[in-house]
């Protein structure tokens, strides 16, 4: 544990120095926090310090820009979501289970854990520039080829209706990513029951069948 | 016709004054474009001055605030929603093809006009507030009522599913919203093909009928 240089405590000597690991995990907290209520643009490393009990000069001693903060919470939200979601799925054999599952997990992912990092990862693309948006897309790339190979296998095995495997993951993707817009954990709809209508929804449509 | 009293123009004598009207309408336009590319945050009063050709304080001849700038900009999308969507299927009395109708209206309204103005609507609703916010929301949750009534009578005639109306009606406007953000109008997938395929998926699903 490397003792923290930043001079913030000094106003309250018997509050332990924080390890500068506790201290970045902090910051990255308030930052996705003030990027989520108020987006990227509007909030500034003054709020940021002052939501972390910091000085500006003092957030400057453990991180180096704003734009850093920023590709730092996405890849978070990445991390998350390829730990929740993507690595629990991608290995399960038949393409429409794997399918179901995607759609439980990934719901379930943005209704019961409503992680703000991956909230800020849809809010603040075009915040992210240069090497930080080619990393993120990259990843974002990988889930996209995912779903559109599993769509692909569906339709192979005669399963699907006549549907492009591009349309069919982006209208996926666009109902899913779209729930942190709505959905209210508190209100009448479980997020349980929100995971399985979307599974009837998406691969059953909204009309009865004859 | 009133003068406009900014003198941007001094520069260069021989252009013509623009009348308020004009002018106000290119700094919206301007800022449109700018809240898009960078976010209404990161996007300044000076850089939309410099887009069109104005001091910061001839821009602020003709509007009082960004916020005033980002309000006008998303009710001039709402504007756009409502007349080339909202108005053209509310009157129509089967809610079945009412549903079809309205998707294929609001799929070619992002795909073939791509209004910037509702790229912002979307994007930046955490930067407005107070009756701002109040006002736009107002005009969102009249069509969110309009899906909602219109999935129930679907229900009510016995051609749905097991659906809840509001899960149906924000799934819908998630795959909608969603495709400004992946959506090329010069990619293979035509604009009228992503409006039937989503009509097709939306209502049929993923799944064949056996």
């Amino acid at each position: 544990m490397t003792p923290s240089s930043d001079t913030d405590t000094s106003q309250n000597p018997s509050r332990k120095r924080l390890d500068h690991e506790t201290r970045t995990a902090q910051i990255y907290q308030a930052a996705a926090r003030l990027f989520c209520e108020q987006g990227f643009g509007q909030a500034s490393m003054s709020e940021i310090a002052a939501a972390t009990g910091m000085t500006k000069a003092g957030i400057y001693h453990h991180i180096d820009s704003k734009e850093e903060l920023l590709y730092g919470i996405m890849s978070y939200g990445m991390d998350l979501f390829e730990e929740m979601v993507y690595d629990r799925v991608v290995g399960i054999q038949d393409p429409l289970e794997r399918l179901r599952e995607t759609i439980r997990a990934h719901v379930l992912l943005v209704t019961r854990d409503r992680p703000q990092e991956l909230t800020v990862v849809l809010n603040e693309t075009v915040a992210l520039k240069g090497e930080y948006l080619l990393e993120i897309n990259k990843r974002r790339r990988r889930y996209v080829r995912f779903l559109e190979k599993t769509f692909q296998e569906i339709i192979d095995l005669g399963l699907a209706r006549s549907i492009d495997p591009r349309v069919a993951t982006f209208a996926l993707t666009g109902m899913i990513n779209w729930i942190y817009q709505w959905y209210k954990p508190s209100g009448r709809i479980k997020d349980t029951d929100l995971a399985e209508s979307f599974v009837d929804l998406f691969l059953g449509g909204v009309l009865a069948r004859p």
